[in-house]
């Protein structure tokens, strides 16, 4: 059963697709993004992008006040961003920094949501990358950001993380999502390896229902080929 | 032949010991820390301690005055620091974002400086941990922190990373070094199982010096037992 979810990022490409989704399926959802999307059921806005304790007050407290007393079934983390800059760019810095505030931020804050806000046996999603399971010379800051999603959900899978029992924490690493920003920037791509944020999207609400969840700890590969998309555990 | 050394986090429990040994070796030696390290011959103090990109113009700068138009044969970056905290921690993102700055702005603004000041042919070390390949559930920002340098270590390994030609890259992986401040953290440890800092200072001279290089990119595991350290490859 999935009744509640937290979109994390609900206002971006996939977290847009989930949103629209999770509404299909009656699921009550709060989108926590910088702007509204205005098919979830509520919104929370974060508008303090300077200082990383002083986003996650304003989050757990905005959270604490759509959810009125209710918890989650499920919270999709689906923030993220891309930015490139080997180690010679004069962006590698300021590119970094805004990986990490994008992906590492939002990541870690969903971690602690759980905590607070996710029933037991519930699920917690992370937006890691295959990229960031290999060296990325030419995004530095984006692979970091990304390697330390994929560690951050391994330590939450582990006992005495401090989530509720029985959650699954997982975590997605898709090679390229077919959004609209990837085929500006890619328009000579093969759009056929792209993995559709559909399938990603039906993906998470099939194990936000608690069908076919992987193993607790995981980081699934999404290997796209003439269209078709295989879930491969890393 | 080694000439000139930069260390990063020059002042720090490992930091002393490299510099202290590198002059031994009558190396020219800078020291990169919050505070000076008076063994050193020139001290790169950093002030600024709120922004990365801020903190990386300060150093480059820095760095580039103390040379004096020479480059360096090695830049060891032995910076970072250690801080706990599981998911559901108050301190989790205060201790994050900490583990972030010591560990992560460093290593970054280390690979530019190698960009600009290495000799070809040098050698760029990161301070990993052990900890950062597995999930670390009760320190969850030192084990983001240290992935994040791991894949960093990879990263600028590769082709096109942006630095000279023919470096040796890689990452030293302590599993606990043994510091003043681990024996006081934890006083009833076995200590002939932790590292000594002599020991991770004179494998960082020998790599310094052209000796035993170790793979470009590895990941290097330090395992102590009953005093005696291996160097294994992750």
């Amino acid at each position: 059963m999935c009744s509640r979810v937290l979109v994390y990022g609900g206002k971006g490409a996939l977290g847009s697709k989930c949103v629209e989704l999770l509404k299909k399926n009656n699921v009550w959802v709060a989108s926590i993004d910088l702007v509204a999307n205005d098919a979830a059921d509520s919104n929370v806005l974060i508008t303090n992008l300077t200082s990383w304790t002083d986003q996650q007050d304003e989050v757990v407290t905005k959270v604490e006040s759509a959810l009125n007393g209710n918890n989650v079934d499920a919270i999709l983390c689906v923030a993220g961003g891309w930015a490139g800059g080997n180690a010679k760019s004069k962006n590698l810095v300021k590119n970094a920094d805004l990986m990490w505030k994008q992906s590492v931020w939002s990541s870690t804050i969903a971690a602690h949501l759980a905590t607070k806000f996710l029933n037991s046996g519930g699920i917690l999603t992370f937006p890691g990358a295959f990229a960031g399971t290999e060296g990325t010379p030419g995004m530095i800051g984006y692979g970091m950001a990304k390697a330390a999603v994929h560690q951050l959900c391994k330590s939450v899978a582990s006992p005495s993380s401090g989530i509720p029992e029985n959650t699954t924490v997982v975590s997605v690493l898709p090679i390229t999502l077919d959004t609209p920003m990837n085929r500006k920037g890619m328009p000579d791509a093969d759009f056929s390896s792209w993995t559709s944020l559909d399938f990603v999207a039906e993906l998470l609400l099939k194990w936000a229902k608690g069908s076919d969840r992987p193993e607790n700890g995981s980081l699934l590969k999404l290997v796209t080929e003439k269209g078709n998309t295989k879930v491969v555990p890393v």
